[in-house]
């Protein structure tokens, strides 16, 4: 049984802890009879052939290390250093050394962008099994994603850190995380943190809203407030706008940033000082939480157990606390958003918190 | 709308998280038309009448604080001081209070002996919901309870620790884990911590194997190991015995902690150095996690919102990721024990940890 | 005895203690002959007559507690909102203020800009004790301050994290911690987060200095590199500048934050990709490190010594390990910087650091 | 250039940083002229001549990992595994090896016992530098090991922690702390996780003295109360004893934990129901804090310094603010005990913190 192992995108924590699982789960199924070949930095080392065989002996050690052993890239299409050329060229070369290193499969860690790539190249035949990992936990068909609840702990860290500032000095707090397109990290930090407002991409707001929000506690007693913002919020006017109409405004911007021109204008608005806090890399890196550790090893050993049961194609996904096989295709090119209508975001506005809607 | 609330039984993390969501939501809710009153001590403060009426400001910057601030104390059948006498005279004296108080519901947190209680109110005819909390994950019903995830960190915080301390020293390190009953604790952090062996309560465990998967460590070069022992895991030879029997032979024992006697038993027959580590109480204190605040907070406020449907007689309980209301009849009594063929102990299994069966 | 206390300037960690601390060993010296008054958010409730008087209760359960409890403002002459006029009108409120509340000592605790305005109270007359607070650790005449080291740990634990991430993608990271004058903390932080660069406003950095660093650590088979960087690190050819010219420069600059400048030239000089982070507020929130507790303590009740003593004038100070007074006079208006050729900046280049030079 | 480097005796935090700062000095001293041998569990090693040549690749990485990566085994002269027969035949191993090796230095990291052996070594002709390490912070001559701090930060945490369930129960806690001979760490955590009484070795305690501390909280409405109790502290009327009448009288207990022993005592006086922690092994592990990192890197790089200025004999040691040499004549053999007038303890009990005497 010869495999080989990638990871692919931003990093996030857990991954070395699936890999270990992925590993250890193969030598005691498969004892001498396997080899595991890991790709070096995602799939530009898939493309370039830049491998090595790994030994029990790599396994070892690296559950709660952050990061990847096997190093990783982002967006396999555009921005790899390697071979020139179209999509296509770039799979066949992929294609080329699955075959060169006499594959049976291959597991990919990785998250959206990743499992494009995947889905494209079980297409062609290869044997792909894939761990869903992103701390934006935005993979339809998984509840869960590992990476996920490790940044949220970092996330309501800070915002439960700058709580003591802000109460000290009476001050607006922003506090920008990560999530361009999806908002579940700043939901879930927002409430665990005690944000007073949580701005999410997929509720636009709107900042006379905001400020009233701001006022109204201001006038309850409450000298401060912090906003937890996802980097990736809109206004309610931008949402209006066309795509390019958008992409237009945007490049007019002095202030690129969301949390400073948000600060900005509620400064202008209300008066208050406002300061912004961005963690940035930060919430992706480090030891995972135990959770994300029992969760890639969760992954991992059942990524093992399809191998052995030769079921290819297929995410490993928790679904209803189990760990379920989804096929690849169920996946790729999936967005799962935060529902405006779900609990979550219910139980957040029964406690005050506004979305600035 | 007149409610009361109540902590009982151990405290964990997230029981003022809990307690802050339901108080908000109330207010939210019902504005100036609800009067919130905190009993003290948990069903002691019910029989004796100890209580204080609370204020939005008993609500606020609590989310992150450990412990309870309403105060708790354990199995109100046995040790609460307070009424002589029977159980009925004690029912009858909260019966009484209840009325004094002219409650429409009484909001009660709590594990497993709390819920028996509040089954027995509810059959008398109180109105009562309950929200589980409890560090050991047991109740019936709901995937999950707050302050298990805290513990859990805290857990496999000290098995890390230890971790380095084994490396350096080629030594069998035992770390002994809350869980009298139910080896939930214990599993997760084991498998999270990396441990070697994790002994539960439901797996009856034998010597001789343990033994000789420390040995097989050493053999593949490993120079240490780590136990993660449930208080509660018992012996192979002590499952065989009746209840009367067991009692009696540890009445007659030197040692009453487990993980003494099994370091004992190990350095004995392996010649092992085995040193012993009981993190004790440090595991139910402290701030909670983001994610035991979290669902503390949609517990709370979907008891609120049962409070508003006057949907009583009902723990709210998670169930695929959703919270719902469970009638406590299905709660009260039973026990959510590991199953032996769960996934999470194969997942174990699958890379190398024993369970010393 | 009357004793008014104060916070002013930024929030950092131990404030709360130091503040528990004096109150409690007041309370213990002189039982009930002795009132407290808290003055709300620094000077501006001293000039304002804006004070409650504190009971016991008030400094117990914030040993741990972040931030400060009688708030904060910054720079007393420029900022405070209140009564308008010249800074001698604004010591006059002071001073009155102090009578009418015929207090026997005022104990202030604060950093820089602090001390030159309670040096000016001590020279009008008033009694006045301060401790020295500050997460940049730039007070003359003192060893430590409280809230640096808790903010070094803060800082470490972001350098920390982003280490898995860097190693992982192969990239160039700079954290940009706080420090505009001095860079005790990033020196500090910069060694126990493993830097490879540390830039500190003491030493004007060279561009070409730091780019060569980078390329070389490559050479030897390092893929990325993290460069610790207080935020007012200045370039050799901004030190070359006078005042008057550098504030002409940085007023002509599109992105005022060093790091993104830093960035940018990193990355067209030597083709890497860089990333910022600026953990920012972070910092100087949160619980104070145990360090942090124990100095704010061991200073705060050697300052109720001092007052029971009637010792005034001066700042309690950290020295050769002991607590002594310190006469303002020889404080205020001084700046203890990072000197070039401390042992510390040694210890780190003898392990490799670059500090652009 | 040819250096030996061992750590002896217990673990703790920094060991492998100091011997990271230790490594890269060398290296950016000497470059390719210098041969670093990492020898092999303590003195153990050295007797038996077990030992690898390290790479630069051995120090990379280790800055934040906890443990020893050369291994450490405790007291030379008694558990050594290895050659038997007496001392001085032991000693005769060891110049052997040391001259097998052609060794110019060895640098040995350890605690009070390791140091008896250093300097007997250094006496017969060895070049020894040693680095101060222990979490007991008991060595004459420095100000400070590395190892106290992070042990000092972990015993505040659970101290912390057990706070939240002191508060809710209104229950005495003891928390047992490491400390045989001295009482450095319980002194510090005890200030910093905000005891109410402080027991250490060096202040032997009266059981009624204690009783009426409890009770005088409780009169005053506090309804808990935290005792942090080092390991080795012992009560007045054990003080009284000669050593042989201690020694004997021990031997007949029952229950050999003070902590446990304690709780029975003042639970059998007092009514209150007494629970104990005991965190063991965990205060010696896991990743070292920011000050231990730059604390062994300061006295790491330090080490190397002499080793080029070849000034031998000697103890790396932090002497107000610097590090220095200290002849290991002046080290070995003395304990640095808390003296019973030092500031702490007076700053402690000016807040009202009891020391049972």
């Amino acid at each position: 049984m010869r495999v080989g192992i990638l990871t692919s995108g931003g990093d996030c924590q857990g991954l070395n802890a699936a890999i270990r699982a992925v590993g250890k789960a193969l030598y005691e199924k498969f004892e001498d009879d396997v080899a595991i070949f890991g790709i070096r930095d995602g799939y530009r080392g898939l493309m370039e052939g830049d491998y090595w065989e790994m030994s029990p002996r790599d396994f070892s050690g690296i559950l709660t290390l952050g990061g990847t052993i096997l190093g990783t890239s982002r967006q396999p299409f555009k921005e790899i250093r390697g071979p020139e050329g179209s999509q296509s060229e770039k799979v066949e070369q992929m294609k080329k050394n699955y075959k060169k290193l006499r594959l049976d499969c291959i597991v990919i860690l990785g998250g959206n962008g990743t499992h494009k790539t995947a889905n494209l190249l079980s297409g062609e035949g290869l044997n792909v099994i894939t761990l869903p990992k992103t701390i934006d936990n935005d993979l339809w068909n998984t509840e869960m994603t590992f990476g996920f609840s490790s940044a949220v702990e970092i996330a309501s860290m800070v915002i439960d850190s700058i709580h003591s500032t802000a109460t000290s000095h009476g001050r607006v707090f922003i506090v920008e995380l990560m999530g361009h397109k999806v908002g579940w990290l700043t939901l879930h930090a927002g409430i665990a943190g005690g944000a007073d407002a949580i701005l999410l991409p997929e509720i636009p707001y709107n900042i006379d809203s905001i400020c009233r929000a701001l006022q109204q506690r201001k006038r309850s007693g409450k000298q401060f407030s912090i906003l937890a913002v996802a980097e990736g919020a809109i206004s309610d006017k931008e949402a209006a706008l066309s795509k390019k109409e958008l992409k237009a405004q945007r490049a007019k911007m002095t202030e690129p940033s969301l949390s400073y021109r948000l600060a900005k204008e509620i400064s202008e608005r209300t008066g208050n000082e406002v300061r912004v806090t961005i963690p940035g890399h930060f919430q992706r890196g480090g030891s995972p939480c135990p959770y994300d550790r029992v969760l890639a090893t969760r992954l991992g050993t059942a990524a093992a157990q399809m191998i052995q049961d030769r079921h290819f194609g297929c995410m490993m996904a928790l679904q209803n606390q189990k760990i379920v096989p989804v096929p690849l295709g169920e996946v790729a090119g999936k967005l799962k958003a935060v529902p405006l209508d779900c609990e979550m975001i219910q139980s957040a506005r029964d406690i005050g918190i506004s979305f600035g809607d």
